[in-house]
């Protein structure tokens, strides 16, 4: 194999693929790059076999092949090198010369052979609408679960609905057990791609929203046999989907009234962020009471302190006291978009909704308290 | 104790003050900031025993008195806390009463009196041009040695001198035994402090520098008691200075020739970045191949690759090969403020010399080859 590349372009797609692999792994070709060469492109593709990214770029091919490279080091090579024309070839011992400028480099690769083979992507790609993707991703990422022994709940779970009406709906959900996000986005179009609902890693969300980042207005999906392929014009991102079952949620969800507490977001963001320096280090826990338009918010962390703060909130219902994690409401204050959140809280121990009021009427969390002592 | 305060005044004496304390301190009370309030003033002290910061600033004390308070979490609630006038109050019990809008903390404290007792600075301050001390410094410090059991390199040596016409000069110079850093400056009179040569620690060096970059154009310098004082208006710092004798290191400084390659310090630089990409991990050896006008650089990391770069430098010597630790280079090269630099090499086992050509002429290093196989 032997290619020209301009460096800047190269550079990105290497940096992209670097990414995707993981920081240490077990199979050291999993540490590696596939560069492929052929007529007057280069494919790079990188995996850690749950997540796959292929992307490919035009360059000058002045011989084809294909060889496999170690991906730290290539992206430290290609950052630094001088800026240009790049020239990379591999030799028949698979060592790779990278050279540019006055600047000469020689690394150890792998033969193509040995890299993973790729899943072959369906041709049944639908196209969707990139920021009300991410948007639905940022709006529920946070409330999934790292526990791995409980994997079905280490992801984000989407699912197509119909309303009465007939109109498509997708919605998405993340819930570690102890708090739940979820969101509902009408669909122009049913895509008929997630009927029976699927479960998308962590890791999977977030390539996807890099990819969304930097995608443009074109982003197409598909799935078949257990993946999830995301396609932005010259980048592929597969995603092994989390073979489970996503549990029964909707019970946990409180039947939402419409009344409750109405809560000026920023005021109650830096609230929360002040009385929180005073909470406890393990629990984050800070005490929420409201008597008429009165939030007050406490924590007391014995030995260290106590902080107080009070808020005014539009709210007509009984006096209620009710304790949070502190982490719990500052992560949804961090995504809601509106100006106003609506707060039903029923009692100290039952699971409380946090509802938008106005794009995000359709975004909500419930989260459990914390035992009051 | 009772005082009200502006917040940003505030947050910023009492951010700097927590900078000077010990992460985690064997005392607690070291982890303590000491506000003293009289007059129409607060004094806010912070130590760590060897390194003490005093700074004052104007408030309305309503309560002349003392306490001390735990930095870091008097920093994050003053940071914090909402803008305007904050109230400060401590009770007889100890705690303190933090208040500003609508947010009251309460955070225990230490009775004053516990709080250790700081050095009185003597009268003697004489002033000292700001920028000129904190370039003497940067020149130097990163040669020092973290090894604490030569407590005598751990620092930045500076002594007065004066050469053959009776004009003064300070020398600054840091050494870790694997390379040294010298710097001499003219001083328009002569200071008288450092006539016995004193060593100043790095964190004491630190501080330093940190006072200096905010300082403006006053800076006064003391040294009494073992204990350098530094005070830019409203801020004294004192240090304590490492009590033992800086070796003689005059002997391992070459005698300069004037002659050796002149060196263009960007390029050169640039491709020991690159270079470097492919050094060992452990001893960051590049090696530096010198005929006529051309310089290669290479790295060699088994099994990992090997890299070359090649130079135009001006030189007319015997062609020479000698091996260093680029990270050495890299920091000389960090602080040379020069186009062009000098180096002196006589074979691959001698101490190279690295020199300044314009304004850093009196900067020089020291740099031990490593062996070359």
């Amino acid at each position: 194999m032997r290619i020209e590349i301009n460096q800047e372009k190269f550079s990105e797609i290497v940096a992209r693929a670097q990414s995707t692999l993981e920081r240490k792994s077990t199979r050291p070709i999993l540490e590696n790059i596939l560069l492929q060469a052929s007529d007057d492109e280069i494919i790079l593709s990188a995996t850690d076999l749950r997540v796959s990214l292929t992307q490919k770029t035009k360059c000058k091919v002045i011989e084809s092949g294909s060889i496999s490279v170690p991906g730290r080091k290539l992206n430290e090579i290609i950052r630094e090198i001088p800026r240009g024309d790049v020239s990379v070839e591999s030799k028949d011992n698979n060592w790779i010369t990278i050279s540019s400028g006055n600047s000469t480099f020689h690394i150890p690769g792998t033969a193509s052979e040995e890299f993973p083979s790729f899943p072959t992507p369906p041709n049944n790609f639908i196209e969707v609408d990139p920021s009300s993707f991410d948007n639905m991703f940022t709006k529920t990422i946070f409330a999934s679960s790292n526990d791995e022994t409980r994997m079905y709940l280490c992801g984000v779970y989407l699912k197509e609905f119909k309303d009465e009406d007939d109109n498509s709906f997708l919605k998405v959900v993340a819930t570690d057990g102890h708090r739940l996000s979820l969101i509902d986005t009408l669909l122009k179009n049913g895509l008929s791609l997630f009927s029976d609902g699927i479960i998308v890693p962590k890791k999977g969300v977030v390539e996807i929203k890099s990819i969304i980042s930097t995608a443009g207005d074109s982003l197409e999906i598909a799935c078949a046999d257990g993946r999830i392929y995301v396609r932005s014009e010259d980048i592929l991102l597969s995603v092994t989907l989390i073979d489970a079952s996503f549990p029964n949620y909707s019970q946990v969800i409180p039947k939402q009234t419409g009344g409750g507490v109405l809560i000026a977001c920023e005021p109650f963001k830096d609230a929360l962020r002040r009385v929180s320096i005073l909470s406890d280090q393990e629990t984050r826990s800070v005490l929420v009471e409201i008597e008429g338009s009165v939030m007050k918010l406490y924590s007391d962390n014995p030995g260290m302190g106590d902080a107080e703060e009070t808020l005014s909130v539009d709210y007509s219902g009984e006096p209620v006291k009710v304790a949070f994690n502190a982490n719990y409401l500052m992560d949804i204050l961090k995504v809601m978009d509106d100006e106003e959140m609506r707060m039903e809280v029923k009692d100290s121990l039952s699971p409380t909704l946090f509802i938008g009021t106005d794009k995000d009427s359709s975004f909500l969390s419930v989260v459990m308290p914390m035992r009051v002592d």
